[in-house]
């Protein structure tokens, strides 16, 4: 810990690296574009996967696994979806090496070349609906609701940890059914579960809408979206779910009888979250001191730290420390015990500030002798000295008060950063303070692609089930029906 | 389920490729040699992974992740490792594809070649020890115990669903300690808990040992091993654990300054099991009429089949079902109720005995006069009626019991199936017989690669503590200092 972390308000980015490097969540590998995940940050991955599988199981689906490897005549079969991967796709065109016969090491064996180059899945709608046609014959077997949590790997030329990686990992769900609307039901029901896990596990508000055409995922009908607000007034996409309509059932040629016995092409989503989930939770939360994490992911949600000279004091403390212990492990809360002789109380307060860990306890001599203890709230930096009686269950409801308060904070934090804008001097000067900017738009691609090219911003949503309601789009003047939200985004 | 399944005694393996097909565990993709794996195959899995995700945690290890790619350059550097990888390596020479000039579809895009080609991760040392560098400076970063759950490659030409795939699953354990005993003890400990979860909850019995140098692990000092016996005779390698020594930390020039001021080289570990194990689980247990699975890791541990004719009479039987599926769900037993009215309960009693399903429950009129259920194992296929009262509780104890003696059966075939020999005669008969043969061997490679040409047949491993008996080796009658095991193998 030598030198100290620039704040925000200095320099956003560097203060992001830094938080992901000090607080061990992950650090770049020697691999171009691919980032080593420390266990620190695994632990709460492992914790946002199980929360979304339990979600996603209780929404009926089933977990599966697909081919790592995508022929390359799979991705050309959509030809959207192609377009939209092949410049970014890692591509296996051999199967062995061997050794360099002018010299030391390994080289590629030019007689172990490929029949067709393999693609690593970017995404992989073609590699399930290759196989879906062979699980799909009758309406008896719709719906078929698939999820796989796996890695993908989408080329990189300038990446950030955990927001932009060359490999990165992800839940793909994929889904097929009988009808349109049954489609159209599951991509919306599978928006509602990513943004009620990013609400309610990661304290993180999320407006809801529609991608614009130009955004849509490549092969999709409809991209729906959830969007979250940065501290620094960026966007950054935290959840997609898509409405591929049928274009990889005719793609791939699976059909189904349907109860009237005719022959008719399943409809299709596809949904995921990533690993970027990560940057966002980091982002929403963390202040200048370090991470700061929503109790519901934290892998350790209080640390108790004796403050002792001698293992004779640290022995009374002990005492103590185990009923509140016992008591935590009862209510399923993590904990862990500090009592390590090599760092002092001071930098280890510093320490678990750094990690984002909840709730901090300390106990002293005098605690003892006063029967109190000092808790201290990561979110809030505040300290109180209470008694020992009770602490446990003291504990317990500051864990939903700092969950709630988490996600309150950044709730006005969006809305303090939401502006509703009418004019193009408007526009750009909210634009260039950040946060979402609510405008109307005269719904064509150019004016999208001018608005991006002239400001940086991009059209994030067009909000669900956003009423009616006529205006003159912020650029062209032209007439608009319904205001959508634009931000400069991650 | 229209031919019948072949029986093992007609043809073992037809038998299991059609038990991993009808009972919906995995299926060959259109990518060659990579499998995928089905719902109900993934749902065993995931039970497997939770188990020994335990198991690795309350032994202090933390899970990571680490890239999916290994430079070439890294491969080289631990050279055995190095060679044993090098012919079977998936390798990816291009980042990008486009679009055909001379008609449809992509192609690789010549100019976007890699400058050092990228191998998919046959294991990932090289990764991790490269990451290590930065990780261990002290003896207070000592030990490292990190695990990884990951998919990798190992380019094959003929493949088996579970058994040999080019792409399958696993977990990758990665230690570093300050010392070679600690590095010894934790390779020890690991295969223990490999034991542990392959007879506890696997309910196969296992035989633990050390590998002859030939068939260590490229880049180890020591490979340890499970190895279980499946029902044709064959052994099958269910997990190893290696003692690495110094040999990566070298290659990858990781030094740590130890208690004394010192510069040293830490000592590692590397120990895995993978989606084999799945094809273990199937070949130990199942039977002609399908799988037969261990209760502890059936997706679904007891089937309840309503059986009626109308509506009415289908809501008098879910009255009497209610209680037991309460009292299951409170026991924490998973459950399904197969009230479906397309099939009959004869094509759902043996549907449920393809998936291995351990227990069924059958309630029909008669049994609601009675008070009566019928209660029916699948380990054993018998049947019982028993009174509907206390059926959960019944059922609780059938658990364990279920789990116990598939244990002791697959216990009883290991050892009616092991063979101690003395002659040369004798060892080709016992291993044309099938089995583990137990016998002397002079320790020499040369007559390991004899006995190999001349029988099939490897050693399996070198009994762990066992005690020096001097002998004469059954192949070339040389002295030999102890037994080992020796079996064709999977």
């Amino acid at each position: 810990m030598s030198k100290s972390i620039p704040t925000r308000e200095e320099n956003y980015s560097e203060w992001y690296n830094e938080i992901v490097k000090r607080a061990d969540l992950a650090e770049h590998s020697a691999v171009r574009g691919c980032m080593v995940i420390k266990p620190y940050g695994f632990a709460i991955w492992e914790k946002m996967q199980r929360a979304l599988d339990d979600m996603f199981k209780a929404t009926g689906h089933q977990n599966a696994y697909f081919p790592l490897f995508v022929p390359k005549s799979y991705l050309e079969l959509e030809e959207e979806h192609a377009e939209g991967f092949a410049k970014e796709c890692a591509v296996v065109t051999h199967y062995r090496l061997k050794s360099n016969p002018d010299g030391k090491g390994l080289i590629v064996d030019e007689n172990a070349e490929l029949e067709e180059p393999l693609v690593v899945r970017p995404t992989s709608e073609t590699v399930i609906w290759n196989s879906y046609k062979n699980w799909i014959q009758s309406w008896r077997d719709l719906p078929v609701l698939i999820n796989q949590w796996a890695n993908v790997v989408r080329w990189e030329m300038r990446t950030r940890l955990f927001l932009r990686t060359s490999e990165f990992l992800w839940q793909e769900g994929h889904t097929a059914h009988a009808t349109e609307q049954e489609a159209v039901e599951e991509t919306e029901q599978m928006l509602r579960v990513y943004a009620d896990f990013v609400e309610n596990w990661m304290a993180v508000p999320v407006l809801q809408g529609l991608k614009t055409a130009s955004e849509r995922f490549a092969g999709a009908e409809e991209t729906y979206c959830i969007e979250a607000l940065m501290q620094d007034g960026k966007a950054l996409q935290a959840g997609t779910s898509h409405f591929l309509g049928q274009n990889f059932a005719k793609s791939f040629d699976v059909k189904f009888v349907n109860k009237n016995n005719e022959q008719e092409y399943p409809w299709a989503t596809s949904w995921g979250v990533s690993t970027r989930l990560m940057g966002a939770l980091i982002m929403a939360h963390s202040d200048d001191k370090g991470l700061v994490l929503p109790p519901k992911l934290a892998p350790i949600q209080v640390v108790i730290v004796p403050i002792f000279r001698s293992e004779e004091d640290l022995a009374k403390i002990n005492e103590k420390i185990e009923p509140i212990t016992n008591a935590l492990a009862e209510k399923g809360i993590s904990f862990k015990v500090d009592d390590d002789d090599k760092y002092k109380p001071g930098y280890k307060f510093a320490e678990y500030e750094l990690k984002g860990v909840p709730v901090r306890l300390a106990i002293g001599l005098r605690d003892l002798e006063n029967g109190t203890v000092e808790v201290a709230r990561r979110d809030t930096l505040s300290k109180e000295t209470m008694p020992l009686d009770g602490v446990a269950d003291h504990i317990e409801s500051l864990m939903s008060e700092i969950q709630t308060s988490l996600y309150d904070r950044a709730q006005a934090f969006q809305k303090a950063n939401t502006t509703s804008v009418e004019t193009w001097d408007e526009f750009k000067a909210a634009i260039e303070k950040g946060g979402f900017v609510v405008a109307h738009w005269d719904g064509t691609d150019e004016t999208e692609t001018k608005i991006k090219e002239e400001t940086k911003a991009t059209i994030r949503l067009i909000p669900l089930n956003s009423a009616e309601m006529m205006g003159k789009c912020v650029y062209s003047g032209n007439d608009s029906p319904r205001q959508v939200v634009f931000a400069r985004a991650y």
